[in-house]
């Protein structure tokens, strides 16, 4: 997607080899009309996969989620990091390794919110080690739901989530593959995906 | 705003005379027209006074802040909750305390994304107390820059953060005020801003 691969190389900031950090327009200020071109870009390549829900992760998967789920006119669930929602009954958990943080968290979602009629599409805003996709493809199981495939703003193609949930037969579409930051420059991956 | 009051009504679980659970289509699931809606109402009501940024604070600010955000064309900032940021420099921090979890916790907002020639709208999912309100305004006047007003989904017009926040001169635009949550029955005050 070239508005965001522009933005990216305009604004993105390389903090070291494997750190891209867009805090002006995705994690921290939020570019919303990057966000609707970024949802309509997911809307176009999930068109046809009959999705019924998005379902994402808090913070920042919501925007372009919730961009999404405009477009195609579906709700979006935005799974919760906090502990507050495991009093509630009737809620799947799933366990997350943040390699960065070199910590596991809980994430958790409702079972109001996914059912097993449900065909889900997962929208995130990074995919690194694909640890947060396994902990929302985990979530969609228990409910009995089937994934669709999983939609990610901005793909790091030299860790390896994307490779692990390709094998897997997973449908993957990242609208900007970097792959690499060595010295300080993003170079994104051929175009495979236009 | 009849959408939302019908929504809130419909959907709405009281859970006592202080909490009403929203998790349907703004807290965990969102309702990715209705904000649409929303935002297009916050757009209506302060589309004279020049607003330049809106300010607001993960996680359930961001979908109604960024459809406002679309809809007047300009950047949303999300105030972040978690301490990772308190390692960068160049940070606006300000302690919020929670009556409902009878904590303090910290939000803070990159010096790179409010400036102080910027007027800034603040939107936020609830407004009970008025602390993530208060915590956001320090910030804002930390940063130098001007607020406009305070533009609120769900205000809680028992609690006394609303009458606060008018009472220092603060514009507060909110677009369901809830009376009274009494005997699990959801009452609205009177449409004085419709």
């Amino acid at each position: 997607m070239l508005a965001l691969k522009n933005k990216i190389k305009v604004e993105g900031k390389v903090l070291s080899d494997t750190v891209l950090k867009v805090d002006s327009f995705l994690n921290h200020q939020i570019d919303p009309q990057l966000m609707k071109e970024i949802g309509q870009e997911f809307a176009k390549l999930f068109h046809e996969a009959g999705i019924t829900k998005i379902v994402t992760i808090e913070s920042s998967g919501i925007a372009p989620a919730t961009m999404a789920g405009l477009i195609m006119d579906i709700p979006v669930v935005f799974a919760r990091k906090r502990k507050s929602l495991t009093l509630s009954k009737n809620l799947y958990t799933a366990s997350v390794y943040s390699f960065t943080k070199k910590e596991t968290s809980e994430i958790s979602v409702s079972g109001d919110f996914i059912q097993p009629n449900d065909v889900v599409l997962i929208i995130d805003d990074f995919l690194a080690n694909g640890q947060a996709v396994l902990g929302l493809i985990d979530i969609i199981e228990q409910a009995g739901a089937r994934l669709s495939g999983v939609g990610i703003v901005i793909e790091k193609g030299f860790q390896s989530g994307g490779e692990l949930l390709r094998k897997q037969g997973i449908r993957v579409e990242s609208l900007a593959i970097v792959s690499s930051l060595e010295n300080g420059k993003v170079v994104f991956a051929e175009e495979e995906q236009a």
